[in-house]
Formats: structure tokens, sequence, C-alpha cells
């Protein structure tokens, strides 16, 4: 008997419902795409966007994929962007122009097929990458990718994310499933792949065992913090009717839901570019006696005290 | 002007007030030793458990410790422990047999020069360190070493999680001021230094920059998150007045706070060993259609719904 991993999900949704899926024509989405048609998933969209980040090759994963899509008896929806252009005049990484490339055509793809989820081919090993490389980049919680995680109109669903690379590899070499290696153009690139190929391995040598699972545990915690936090935040009763913070409940909460609290209203307001040490400084201003009433922020704006009330201006 | 570092803490601090202050010898401790005498800190008592884990060199660290706080015109108390016999008899690591006979040796400081606190020389790169293995063994939530951190009737406070290690080397070579190079008998050992001196550089060098800072604010952000977890936990009242779990209350919170309220109840009925899994099936005990109303725990205890409650026999 060949081996089949085990995804929960597939016994879960619903086989009949129509679905996007991501294919870059790498082992992973290929992988998933057979997955689901095993499963008896047949109301399908292979979507594929050409990124044109690697010339011809990039041009043979977009065939790839059509054809299987066609062998699969499945509709397909292939595209191409110049993600290069993009990031050269968006003055934007390769990373994020592709990501945003991809993002827009997703919703593309929705609006055409009339179907608002897709699925995505990431693994428990991607998912302990991006654990790690948002922990280098000190990002607000170790954060990793959800299994579920909503997009504008669009939700991305990741059904494999308790799957390990390996295992997908297996399912499909014992099967003779053929894939495109390096076939996923999507990722660009130097940094993920040197956490994957030196920083884990060095990681589960030093403490003599596979450091996946354990990131994954993190993960899993992280989303179960933000949980927590929205929990948390909607008992706090911040706002006020009109939507600014209000002084009073603020200084009932500890310190860190403060934090948290005024994180939230400023990057509600789009305020992005949030570190702790300018959050420290908002919740500053939570002191009447305070000598500063007002805090400037990024982008020319204020954050003002004023009648018992936190707002932006 | 020689190097100073700033630390806040020296001036929010009473000098006064009679503190312990754990120095090893090496240089993080005996410098924090230095920094507070010249902050004008006088009533310190210096404490040194010798661990006898290497021999002579461990005696001479002791000698060391002994005759700077003479030379310093402070209090000692230095005290031997065999760490490894500890370790044997306890089928413990020497990690762990080290910190339990370094708290032991705290206790007794406390004791017997009535004071509470023990000052530590743990510094920003410990901290990022802890926080890297910590998640290397998937404790929940990313913690780091705290800036206060109760323990039985002690307090630990880590004046220098501020600071670099290469600034308290710095502050000690510009005043031709001594330490005992691996004097930190305390730490044992192989894990910890890989972490140090190889997955460090490795994820610095992989980003293109320092990996600490990153680090360090994982582990704030894990602070806020356990402060925001103890706030939330208090608001959903989930123990009736027996202190066993409410079934109501604790069936009104989402998911990952029904988790967190398990935990915590298990941990503090002193089960310890808890995985998500383990969890996973304490909270499907929620469920009165549930078929099982009866879980096994670790330690030949359970944990039963019974009356509209959960609790542990």
């Amino acid at each position: 008997v060949p081996f089949e991993p085990h995804v929960p999900w597939l016994s879960e949704a619903s086989p009949v419902r129509r679905y996007l899926v991501a294919v870059s024509g790498g082992a992973d989405s290929t992988a998933l795409l057979h997955l689901l048609v095993n499963a008896g998933f047949g109301n399908l969209v292979v979507c594929h966007l050409d990124h044109g980040l690697r010339g011809s090759e990039s041009a043979e994963d977009a065939e790839f994929v059509a054809k299987l899509a066609d062998e699969l008896d499945l509709s397909s929806d292939i595209a191409c962007d110049d993600v290069t252009a993009v990031a050269n005049e968006t003055a934007s990484s390769l990373e994020t122009a592709g990501r945003e490339a991809r993002h827009r055509f997703y919703a593309d793809c929705a609006r055409r097929h009339d179907c608002r989820e897709v699925l995505l081919g990431h693994h428990a090993d991607d998912r302990a990458e991006t654990v790690l490389w948002n922990l280098l980049r000190g990002s607000y919680g170790a954060k990793g990718m959800r299994p579920r995680q909503p997009l504008g109109d669009l939700t991305l669903v990741r059904p494999l994310l308790g799957i390990r690379r390996e295992e997908l590899r297996r399912y499909l070499t014992e099967r003779g499933l053929a894939w495109r290696e390096d076939g996923s153009n999507a990722e660009p690139f130097a940094i993920r792949n040197r956490i994957r190929h030196e920083a884990l391995p060095l990681l589960s040598s030093i403490t003599g065992r596979d450091g996946v699972p354990a990131l994954v545990r993190t993960a899993e915690a992280g989303e179960d913090q933000e949980e927590i936090l929205a929990w948390a935040l909607d008992r706090a009763e911040v706002l006020d009717p009109q939507g600014r913070l209000h002084l009073p409940a603020l200084r009932e909460l500890p310190p860190a839901l403060q934090r948290a609290a005024v994180f939230r209203y400023l990057h509600r307001h789009g305020i992005v570019d949030l570190d702790r040490s300018l959050l420290q400084k908002a919740v500053a201003l939570l002191d009447s006696q305070g000598e500063t009433s007002s805090l400037n922020l990024p982008g020319g704006r204020y954050l003002r005290r004023r009648a018992g009330r936190l707002l932006i201006e």
C-alpha cells in the first residue's frame, strides 16, 4: 500500500464545493492537488501565476500545471505577471512584490470563478520556517502561517499544515506522480532557503531533535495568544461610541493590554510602523498629570489626549 | 571617559536597600557588581555557589569572588555544592541540578541575610539565547528570562537585560577590572554554548542583521502575552467557590482561552507534563453530549466532568 498522509481537512470539507487551488507545480502544491482529487474533490479551479522570474523555466512550470489540470479534468486559470518590474516600480522586495501579485491574482480568480477560498500547499516545515523567520524579524508574537487566514474577501486555507515536506514527496514518488523541481517560483528566496537548509538543520543538531514540531507548537501557541488577545480587547471595552480610546476604561487595564489596545487602535487607523518604544510613549499619554498630551506618529499624524479620550488626528 | 552602559534600574532602585548579588566571577556578574558599587549601592551581600564542576578552577572562582567582595568592602556568602552528585542521585541533568542548587542557595542566603531580592547578571544576549532555546523545546509561548521573576519567597531581579554582553566586557576592560574567564560554572553547557556560538551567528548572518534585538522583542512580547492571559483568565471567572472549573462559564470562552484555563487549573494541581493534545482532550470534556466524562492524567489522576464542573481526582 503506498504511503498516504493523514489530512483531516479532506474529510471535514465538502468535496462538491468549489475551491481555488494554488498550484506552482512544485512538489507541495502538486501533492495537494492529487490528494484533493483522490479524496473526491472535483469542483476545483487550478490557479497558477507565472512570476516571470526564471525565464523559460517559469513558462514550463505554467505549461506543466495547465497540462496537469487538463489530465485531471479540472478547470485552470493561468496568468503571467512581471514581478521584477513591479518590484522595481514600487521599490519593494521581490518577496513583497511576488506576494502582492499572487494576492491580486487570487482575488481575480475568485471573481472569475465565483469562489472565495484558496487552498495552498504550505506544510509543517513551511510553518516552522515562517516562525523562525518572523522571530528573526522580531515580529510581534511568533506568528506562523495559519490554517485559515482571511485576506480581504478571500480566505486562504492551508490543509497540509500538519504534514511534513518529506511526506508529500514520498506520496508523489510512491505513486510515480511528477512535479517541477524548484517549481516554487513563488518564493524568493535566499533567506528562506538558508533558514531551511542551514538554520533548521543546525538547530536540530544542537538540541538533538527535529526542530520543526517545536516551532509548529510555537505557531499554535501564537494563534492561541491572538485569539485570547482578541477576546481580552473585546472584553476590555476601550472604545467609546465614536470609536476613540476611552481613557477611564484604558486606565483599568494592565500595561500590556493598554499597549495592545493602543496598538490595535493605531493599526486600524493605518499606522503600521509600530515599535514598542512608540507604544510605550503612546501609553504614557494616559497619565493626565503627564507633561505631554500629544505624540507624533509616522506619516505626519498625531495621537492626542483630549476630554478623557485618546484619538488620532 | 570610559564607556558606561546605561542601566535604568540603577537609578530606579534604592541604593541603601539590601540586595543579594549572585556573582559567579564571570564577566557578566562581575560587571553587575562593579556597576552597583559605582552607583552607590553599599548594602550588598555577594553570593557565590561553587558547583564543584571544574575542580580547582571552581575553587579559584570562589576565591576570586570572596576577595573581590572583600576589596569592595561588601559581605559575602560563599558555599559549595556537589552538583554532579545531586544530578546522579536525582537522575536529573547537570543543568537542572545546578539550577535547583542555586535556587536553594539563594533561599538560604535570603534567610541568613534577611533579604528577598537576588540580583543576577543576565543580559540581552542571555535573554535572546533563552528565547531561542525555549523555542527549540517548543515551550508554550517563547518566554525569555524576565526582569523580575518571583521564585518562592524570593524575587530574581535582572537589571542588565537591556545591556549587551560586549558592553559589559568593554566596561570591565576599559577600567582594568578583572574577571574569571569561563567563571560561569553555573551553566551547563553544550546546548547553550552552541546556541551562542553557532546558532545566533548563523541566524544573524542569514538575515544580515543582529538577531539579539529581535529575539529580545519576542521575549518582551511573550511577557505581555502572559500578562494579558492572566487578566483574561481573571476576567473569565471560570472557577467556582470550591476552586473547580465551572463549565457554563468555560463554555462561553473561545477555545484558546478554554485550553489556557484548563492548563492553569491542571498546572496548579501539579500536573505539569501538559501537551496540546492532552489539553484538547480535556477541553473535549466540556461537551456534555460527549461520550466520555473522564480523562486520564499523568500520575494516575483523572479529570472528570460532574455536576457542571470539571475537577481533578
